[in-house]
């Protein structure tokens, strides 16, 4: 018996599915043999994943007849680095692999996003298939074709718009995370709900619990995730417009992250977000777009599975509000130079706000930490 | 007066003109505004095109209220490597240009290589203009958008399928460059006649003095073999099928490449590939495809513009024909093994051979290298 949904990406000639369910690392073998017969393979993974993982997979690619040359990286967020994307062009060339051969990436955001890049230049581009081992991966960096590296300048400031050819997430997988991984993974869960799907939102804070066990819930969480994005990817591929709706909390929270120095003890990535959501909903609720009592229901849903949503839930001390706003400034979702920030009209109403003021932005931050 | 001439490159949705003509490095400001009004631009050039020609291109462009910030490389095919990739990159970063501003690729191939791939990842995609600055540039590497850098393991194994927006051809700017440099393009423009246009091969035997002395002539040389190139990457913008007739001498050309280390002093592209069309010409009539006599019509214009048509034309030792030979199957035109080659029926009558006898190939190396 399979429970695994098939979500399509409507793009054209790159259209592809996400597949979601139990046991997908040891089914991988047929689901590859079947997108792309006769072809090899290599596997980028990092050495976490390739210690839990690595054999499954191998073992049932092997079960297919599929080679596969594993290409194992130190995990973490460093390892999105010039360096580390030679490294892995390198690996793919000198594993001999062609044109028509097969990219396999096998981790969490960090590893997708390498191994998608690095297999869009090698020989000028190798079809990829994204397997997303962390729910963060699973419900957002695997869908939609951002693929990079990091800036000394910023991060994910290098890269391309590379759509995969299957993403295969395995849910039983995501049992082997922390929970501070699971829960950050669920803060871009409980976003898509907050940029248009009320009713989503309102079935997170009923079923979190359930999401966070396992089972049913779980895949269905993960498959409405998927869907919200593919839909948002679908009509907006290369960011031009609507796809901006997905950096809710990303605005705030990609300046907390950089003003912890991407310190993961600190402040991972979806904790960020979780507090830029929080931040987004109030600072709407102050411009008056938004009632307060939404931003008090965004808080209170964070708080309850465990996520930080106030400033002063980071540990530790912060750069006064001035810097947090050139880190802002900073931010690449600039346009010209005008501010450009996700704000609401409420739970599932979000929208892209262009000419924010950045005195209303500073005052706000200063209350903030003042807090 | 303008005597410049246009071609369409026909590619839909990523469809741009290829201008060539005199002093458009001077008008290239008016062309740029035109194409993207109030963009920023950085131009990535070398060393020796910017003391000559930079001077010009600023001060047009500053003419047309265009700001531009120059990122000047050091000359030569090493500077197509990762660490150059890196400095383009992050000098466009630097720049603040933003996804709507403009790269301009101001050299020869090494520069529309390095500077079209950079461009391609900077923040996940700029659009750039190639103002090619070789004859080999402006009749090759500027259209059809391979982009890249060389791999320890091989030349042009990394890198994008990425077009530019405009060609910018200065016939103008080629006066500046060294007799075998142009030489070196001119192997490029007869290929155009020997793979499928006979009487552009015939005109050029008997015009090939006015298009190195400049004029119209070389303009209507230039042109013709942009022509050539675009209607074949219209076919196959991604190399999947027709388009592996522009490798045309490029098989065996890239070889004595490796054999002589790339060292310029021995060998260039051009030359390479000069000796490579040759050779395909005289492999071809060995194996009784072609006539003897159209390899000989092909070694007495090579040899009548002063180009290298032999193996022994190459100043110092080669290695022995086995050697060769792994350099040519270490090549990347290989498709799941095969050896690919193109071959000819006579002047203008190339064609794609799949599987090509390896111990041909082989003895007829040996026989070449003995003479």
């Amino acid at each position: 018996m399979s429970d695994a949904v098939t979500i399509e990406v409507g793009l054209g000639a790159r259209a592809y599915q996400i597949r979601i369910g139990k046991g997908l690392v040891a089914k991988a073998g047929s689901e590859i043999a079947a997108l792309k017969p006769g072809a090899r393979t290599a596997i980028v993974t990092d050495e976490n994943v390739a210690s839990r993982h690595l054999e499954t997979l191998t073992q049932g690619l092997a079960e297919a007849s599929i080679a596969a040359t594993p290409i194992i990286l130190p995990a973490g967020e460093k390892t999105k680095s010039y360096a580390m994307l030679e490294r892995v062009v390198e690996g793919l060339i000198a594993a001999k692999l062609e044109r028509n051969d097969l990219v396999i990436a096998f981790g969490g955001g960090v590893i997708g996003d390498l191994a998608g890049f690095a297999a869009g230049i090698a020989r000028r581009g190798m079809p990829f298939v994204q397997m997303p081992t962390s729910l963060l991966a699973q419900v957002d960096s695997s869908v939609g074709g951002k693929t990079g590296i990091n800036s000394p300048q910023g991060k994910n400031l290098v890269g391309l718009f590379n759509q995969p050819k299957l993403v295969l997430a395995d849910t039983d997988v995501l049992d082997t995370l922390s929970l501070r991984e699971f829960r950050a993974g669920y803060a871009e869960v409980a976003k898509y709900g907050l940029i248009d799907r009320p009713d989503f939102f309102t079935w997170l804070e009923k079923n979190w619990r359930e999401v966070f066990a396992g089972g049913a819930a779980r895949t269905e969480a993960i498959a409405q995730s998927c869907r919200a994005k593919a839909d948002v990817v679908a009509r907006d591929e290369f960011e031009t417009g609507d796809r901006a709706l997905l950096n809710l909390g990303h605005t705030f929270g990609h300046a907390l992250e950089a003003a912890t120095a991407y310190d993961s003890s600190r402040l991972v990535h979806g904790e960020g977000v979780a507090i830029g959501m929080a931040l987004a909903h109030r600072f709407s609720s102050r411009l008056n777009l938004a009632s307060p009592d939404d931003a008090a229901r965004v808080e209170a849903h964070l708080q309850a599975v465990g996520l930080p949503y106030r400033i002063s839930d980071i540990p530790g001390s912060l750069p006064p509000a001035e810097k947090l706003f050139e880190y802002i400034t900073q931010d690449k979702k600039v346009t010209r130079g005008a501010l450009t920030f996700i704000l609401t009209r409420g739970i599932g109403q979000s929208f892209i706000a262009k000419d924010v003021p950045q005195s209303e932005v500073l005052a706000f931050l200063k209350d903030n930490l003042a807090e």
